[in-house]
């Protein structure tokens, strides 16, 4: 783990006792705004980054507005926990880095500027807490955090998105990147658990290829079969203690939780659900943590970008609490 | 049950890797429309059928678009169930028979020409699944299909629609099919099962003249007293290897899943709930199903079309699984 | 407890089968509307009334809005309830007294508005079920309620509501209210339990003031844990038999099932879970009660107020019962 | 003219200044709400009434629900004619006088209760202004108004509404009210100016036979080419100095001015044009009037029922200004 | 001009009064649907036809489910043209030819894909009118249709659509079709015409290329000066009587009129000056149409496709009376 | 006029060929966003500024939310005007300076806060092109740019704003500001002229006052006969060369147009009047301008927001031009 420097700025958000939650230019978190370049950059821990991008998406677009609308949305959030009590940003310096730079013309060339904006990150030892976006940014990303070997993964998540291709043999869509990160190294499926997974399915390949490799994959039905503790006891043996990404797509989530997403499938979590999973990474070694899919054409009034906002400070809770996160606050 | 005829049309869904989930005029799943004056008719096993009227309406209408958009949203379905893996397609010939005929300026003439339709279907040996419509629809419809002696039924809704009349005596409105059907013969009433009753009441006469025939009504607090498993095993008992209709009101849901709809009544199912509810019908003498109710003028944005043909394709299930129902494919 | 005057009127709803439901300038349950001058006003048991008025408001403002809303989707009740078959009307004289006098530009005045129109329905024996507005309007109402010592109450909320200011000191928001009704002695602070409290926090120090002063908070995870039936048998025996407030704000519900109010917090009830707990306040000794914070603008469509309008029915009912209530009908 | 009788009642609407105007039940222009019964029905010189019906409906339903949310948008009108400073509240007593009696099962029992309660009217010397409700209520209007002889109409639409009939030949639709209304006497088709007609067209036989009576059809092309003045100074001449309807059907404006409607056609009235229309109505031998067909739910945030309500304010102003009309303030 | 062959099948649009126009699969204008391999193909005069994609858009996505909601909208349609009393089915033999196939992972191949097909159209005789998806998609159809030589076009629109390339390079988005469509020899730039152009620019390097090319670029500040008939005189005469392409931009349009589109700019057309823009079309030589940037999650409501479905109306009743155009009804 | 003081950044807007415009946090026009407190705030010459308040609003409030939907919509322009080719961004120095310091919890306090942050700006010689918020802001902000003695201002509006008091005495709403302005020596009512004043009156004292001032009160009647070349003439005669405020209030602007706002008033202005108007202020000698009463709970899809935001880039083009204003770029 890289040491920060030191930084005079403050990295509190801002209050709503001196600017009320709507006012000002949102940012996440209400949190400075600074880019790569800052030059108190290494003071910042955690990383919110923005993935302004749905080259992957294969039906109804529109992810790439996400990042906007949850930032306007994350000004509503307090800084405590409710049921912990952590106040995350007494632990770690947490900022908004912006948005990582894309293509919105061409997802090759796409993926490679996320995965340099990622690998500049790792270099600096700051965690990244991304929102999307749609899912197929989970792979750059994946890329350029497991770049000293495999990592763990925690998904949650209506789809599998382990298909090989789409149309016509094309690699890289929101359905194939996790089975690409498979096959290039960046993910060891015996450490990959995903839950929540239903839906209709087109040939059941995806699920199939998934188990071959040593997925463990945790349907909605034995899901709730069993309940959120027994699940996620499961889930925490499986990722172990070593480095461990989560993956939290907004369609894991009931459509009439979170409507504002390209996939819905109905029968899925409820918010209580999901937040007692993500209260229950906390202490594993996670290295990042993403929040996908929130498509705001098709929730402007922001309900769905609530939910996942929401969910992302949940999950900037357990990213403090990681073993693996600098503390510089 | 009729003998199928040959026919060299292929009754698959337009595959999503052949031409996007969006694109093309839009089909019940995609499959192929037939009118009942097709060549090859006889080859089809299942019907698909839009009602697109709602001439029982009382409080607020739109019923009517039901069918349009619930067709439209089909088209985000793949072919194969989650949990079970079957695949439909597979077993039957399933097609997209059109709209029944309707009469938007008279309801008697409506129900005239529903019925007309439906014995159609019947004649031919297809086993019908409907798209409404407000609930009047299923009584001309078990008009056609019990013209042999009543049928016993599965009843999901939050209300009862057994009311004698409406407004100065008008006895066929959307709060009464169930009562004419009895009464003339196409229900056996100790054969039908009411599950999800709530609300408030007029003044309760329908349950007491319900439970005087002998229909068993399970109100949402003892379902959610003894859960889906339990309730569906009586509900099971109840209808027994005899002919059975399915009618599913999206109205059972909960408001919160299926906004789009006349008459909401708060405290309703979840899609979880209602789904393990359909799929314990599996293996049950099922001649034909309808799913109604779905008002688009209430929800244009489709979230509850959404939920409403997911709901569908679990009927689609089982009844292609039901000993009544021919398989050709 | 007041007797009450004789009066010719019909205390009933308008019968969906003399008028239909959407006809008619909306009034509270479709009953009667009075004003406090109106020569049979003594005839009224209890009073629904309306507190067009958001100034407490801290944030996402449009509460003003919510009983014109409100009023609106009541005529969509019907008079019986679906589980204990009571009906209010033929039990109580129940009449719509109009809106409370406010004050969009004054806070402090509005606040004496409120209480001086409450004083006058105590004066009368009419026991208040208020639609709000904010939940600001709950402490002045208390004031009027409380005249002769202080009671106890039943609160339903995602917030303390606790807090001791606002932006340099302001002491009269939505967030205070209760904090100010125990300062003041309206509340008991020992006699008070609050259900639901989750959501991001300030600082904690609304919790550890309520603490201190004797109030139960039950966390959404506690209520998780233990279910229904064992938190409100705990909170009837904080209460216990002496006079007792109710009070349901909007935003203790999930927002999946009311996305129309200021201050959403996820994880919330659910209607099923809502509608056993208030049904659980059955026999206790109430004085009023009150539901607050549906914001029409964030909802426009209504689904909100419909949820907020059957919690009111149901809160009508418990009233209707309780031993405080003058019966006249 | 039938002389009023005294009242104690003051007919003016609740001033903003006593209370805000989204405050209390929502009455049409915050006026007192009447019976026919009412003890001083008689002092009321105009009548605001609601027709919640559409039961001549043929493609889109909603217009039911239109007077509730007419009346929920005129508490936002002010008392007084911007452009000629007329108080139509000084000049003549408004009242609102709830909704006519229709019957939501039955067209021809609506037509009859419709009409009985506008003779009611007549009877009483009380000239109406209606809300629709769609297009076939005035037709039973006009019978009763009619009663001693055909009268003139300035009819503002896309459509003529003259169809004979429709879907195996049902006459009475809100296509075919003038054609039923010049058939039977009601109105004098040499006195009958329709304006703005556009849209695609079935066959063309509504104009044809329209033309044929004598109506006067003014294209919406015509309209644009002549300009407001001069059309509407044709229009003063064709109905003259004898006894006049004037009928507004929303859909007469452009659909981006009001969406909320079942028929919208494109190229139709900006809000200029047609209040500069309205307004030239004045002084005219005016008998009543309606705005028909606002469909709340195309339109559920009440642009289009604000739209509505401000013409119907602009034809209270020149109804008031009506020698037909007494004048008793 | 090839000579159609002889089909026993009906072109003609199902009437309302067989069956309500909310009734059956949605197909343009409610006309029969066929496939290029249909055996009657070479009946067809004109064919409409989707092209649901939005693989050149830029910023704000959706158009791809464009052609799904026109569809919709057009069974609102009846078959006459307003103003001319024109039925064009009564002229031509009109179909819907389904969804141009498309490539939504993969430009190029899209690209491709469009252009084949209307090779395939142009090979049988029909003239395409042709509903968007993005404006991308002109070029590929252009390419099809110009294999001749190159034609002239009419092009309504906020933007020129005239950028050499887009972020890094990229040379095929909707902001650049009619440059590629120069520089390949598709059109003739002397005898283009773009109308209403406006809206903030980047550099202005689109125009500036485009007058050096000899296009004519008519601003909204000239059109507004010199009002439709002078503007389509001068387009008229810089067409002439040559081969001749109509493009309809939706988003030339007033953003009140037309909101759903990705790209929308203030102070556009109005429908009035849009409709009679396109009536002025009449007697060119024109060989085929489209209508793009309906982006329906802009506006799941329909009004947007609504007028461009109305404005597709106008385009079919110009193709149909173009000289080039079979005329087989 | 202050000289400016060096400064190394670029005060250009984010390029759309750099990053997407839907990517990264949004600030006005994708400037960057400064405090009053940054080392070189001397360098801007132009500030954009959020007033998130809607402590003056009297009905239906939201406006606070405002400045952050307009910043999130402002990223969809580009940098040149398209009439004039103008590029403001190379005249002057323009800059984000975020929101105004308000208080949700007390006007007077707001009023204060929000004349000394317009104070800082005036003493650093930035020229205020301000976001609003109700239009009681323009009140503390001519309160701060008119210290100096009284200056001229153009006023957009449906409405006078010229109000004595409301509800009581409250001196302070957004009904009033001008007539507080005035009173209090910050306009000089002869060089105040008023643009579109419509919508039915209270009781004509606002408009009786404003004509005893001296105010020119054009309403949109008179506008509609003379037209905007005609009336900004005559504008610019009476404000002439002196110092001059702009205020552009949304509503005056047709409802179908600019939705989104609480007092919206039909038969207002077109986008194109607009913008006619606005262009027609260039070279006035302007000191400021606000665009006000934009508020997105009644448009969340922003389409009211983007006609704000284009408004507000024509006011920023001729604030650019004026000789008042400094130009470092």
């Amino acid at each position: 783990m890289t040491a920060s420097k030191p930084s005079s700025r403050s990295f509190q958000p801002v209050s709503a006792f001196d600017s009320p939650r709507y006012a000002g230019a949102a940012t996440f978190m209400r949190l400075p705004l600074l880019g790569l370049d800052a030059s108190d950059i290494d003071a910042v821990d955690i990383g919110i980054v923005g993935v302004p991008w749905d080259g992957g998406t294969t039906n109804r677009p529109g992810t790439r507005h996400g990042p906007r609308q949850l930032r306007d949305l994350s000004t509503m959030l307090r800084p405590i926990h409710p049921a912990t009590g952590m106040n995350p940003y007494t632990i770690c310096n947490v900022a908004d880095l912006g948005d990582s730079p894309v293509n919105p013309a061409d997802v090759m060339d796409a993926l490679t500027r996320i995965t340099g904006f990622y690998a500049g990150l790792k270099a600096r030892g700051i965690t990244p807490l991304s929102a999307g976006g749609d899912h197929l940014m989970s792979y750059p990303i994946l890329k350029a955090l497991a770049a000293d070997g495999p990592v763990g993964m925690i998904h949650f998540d209506a789809h599998t998105d382990l298909f090989d291709d789409y149309f016509g043999g094309f690699k890289y869509t929101h359905g194939t990147p996790f089975r690409r990160a498979i096959e290039e190294g960046y993910l060891d499926p015996k450490r990959v658990v995903q839950i929540g997974i239903r839906g209709t399915m087109y040939d059941g390949s995806d699920v199939a290829w998934g188990l071959e490799q040593g997925v463990r994959i945790i349907r909605i039905e034995e899901f709730e079969e069993r309940g959120v503790d027994d699940v996620m006891a499961e889930a925490r043996a499986i990722v172990g203690d070593l480095p461990t990404y989560v993956t939290f797509d907004i369609d894991s989530l009931d459509p009439s939780v979170a409507p504002g997403t390209g996939t819905p499938e109905v029968g899925g979590f409820s918010t209580r659900e999901a937040q007692r999973m993500v209260r229950k990474l906390a202490g594993l070694n996670l290295i990042g943590a993403d929040l996908v899919e929130v498509s705001p054409p098709f929730d402007p009034a922001g309900g769905t970008a609530w939910v996942g906002i929401s969910m992302m400070f949940e999950l900037l809770c357990v990213l403090a609490a990681s073993p693996a996160t600098r503390k510089s606050a």
